[in-house]
């Protein structure tokens, strides 16, 4: 590990980096990180690595996924971790994931609206954690998501209104 | 002030929220907010507010300008202000608020690429500022761009390569 | 019927107007025309009206619809027509049309990726018929799509390629 | 010539293609034609070529430039030729041009907004030309902006709204 590229982002897929695929018509996961390239060269940073592990709507996340993503957390040498990941399943990961790993600092986050179709949310939820992780703050699991940032128990998905919340 | 709204954002103006004057074919700053309040509304994010107070390309801020912010954010109950401003000028503007704030957490941030022409980097480095000011962090004035967050003095623009940089 | 207001626009659906449905991360046809009429608003097009009548993926078009299409194009004053259709059906609905309607010009079109998606086929595919019903020609049932338009059982989509094709 | 690349488009640079430069924050005419090619790629259009040969805001076109432009069209196999023009001396070199070509069919249009900026109206008034060009027409030197096509001295742009205007 380069001592100048401190973040990893590591991509699960989810709503986020969907794209458009005209033959069906329908969105898909691509088996790329595109659009999180697309925003940090854009976005001219260069102190973070990008890598991708799984590609999928978080609907399809299995218990062997979040086993692998959690050992390949664990291997890598990394302290600051920033994972992309679909909204629907957000928090099962996160309560995974803080079941097993103490030592680093994780926020999990995603987007309710594609890259692809819109650039703001996506961007938005990737920076605030960015910004967040590249601050002082406890070891501990997050979520990032619609502005807010809090421990990953402390902030939940409405599903009516769309927009993820602070719990109380 | 709504104990909800916590985070004050302050535009003054400068690349970030420039428009596109079709009829005289320049780029000027326009006199309102919309850009930052776009990127709000679009990511969902409702725990701060918005506010303007300059509305001019940071070559042409001057020194009644920066009194004039000084004494708006003196005034204000908000202990945490993200202020958006032009890249020319970005570090004089901290350099004169460090003298004279001392009890607050304020980043300055701004864009090299016009909102209106491409919403990636200007989005990337209000939530950068965003997600940073989040966190719990020293009472300081730092200056968030391109991924880095620092104190004023300890990050500059590149003003041949168009990216700001760490400094040793 | 004003004189000015030449062409006449008719909606019925299909991809060229998809929205995404956040809550249930699908695209959907909406019941509205914003997609056509922001291409005229800042295209600063007046020489035309849009009506919108049918709001349908083209998979779904019914006979019915396909009545009620032809009937409310014989009502109709305007003799130039441009009509928004999904791709999967517009050749059948075309034929349809020129079975029963033969004093009018009236051009399909649509897209294969939704306006919301990306702006420029969208655009294009509906400019190529403007551009092209605005001139003089003859009163026939003609398909614009992908910088070609021809008599509607001259051209075909391949659906391997998800591309309008001149048939020889 | 290939026999179904039929029409050309001639780049003569001015608005439509203009991008930004960040170093400077200026809009300039870039010395390529990517604004043309990204809207023919993405409309899957095939039928035609692109070649630029000036690349200037309109306002600094010269008569060199007029007779150089004028030189390339004689040469040219083509006979349905699309102009891409400032839009602030468009009428002039079209007036030019009228004197000289009697024997094609040239449509000039160009945009009031940047294509970097917005991708609307450019791609509307470029398709515009290409659906009217596509059509059997009279040999003769039109205009193509903002929804109407006619003679060139027919279409006037009003320099106080920004809008073409067809003149009685």
């Amino acid at each position: 590990m380069s001592k100048n590229k401190k973040i990893l982002i590591l991509n699960t897929g989810g709503t986020f980096s969907k794209t458009y695929d005209e033959i069906n018509g329908n969105l898909v996961v691509p088996i790329h990180n595109k659009a999180i390239e697309e925003i940090l060269g854009k976005s001219k940073i260069s102190n973070c690595i990008v890598s991708g592990l799984i590609y999928k709507d978080s609907l399809n996340i299995t218990q062997r996924d979040r086993i692998l993503l959690k050992n390949q957390i664990k291997k890598s040498n990394h302290k600051k971790i920033i994972i992309i990941h679909g909204t629907d399943t957000m928090d099962k990961t996160a309560k995974y994931l803080a079941k097993h790993i103490k030592n680093k600092t994780i926020i999990l986050t995603g987007a309710m609206v594609p890259f692809s179709l819109d650039e703001i949310e996506a961007t938005s939820n990737l920076m605030l954690a960015f910004g967040y992780i590249s601050s002082k703050n406890k070891k501990n699991i997050y979520i990032a998501m619609h502005g807010n940032i809090k421990k990953y128990n402390k902030i939940l998905k409405n599903r009516t209104l769309g927009v993820f919340e602070c719990q109380k």
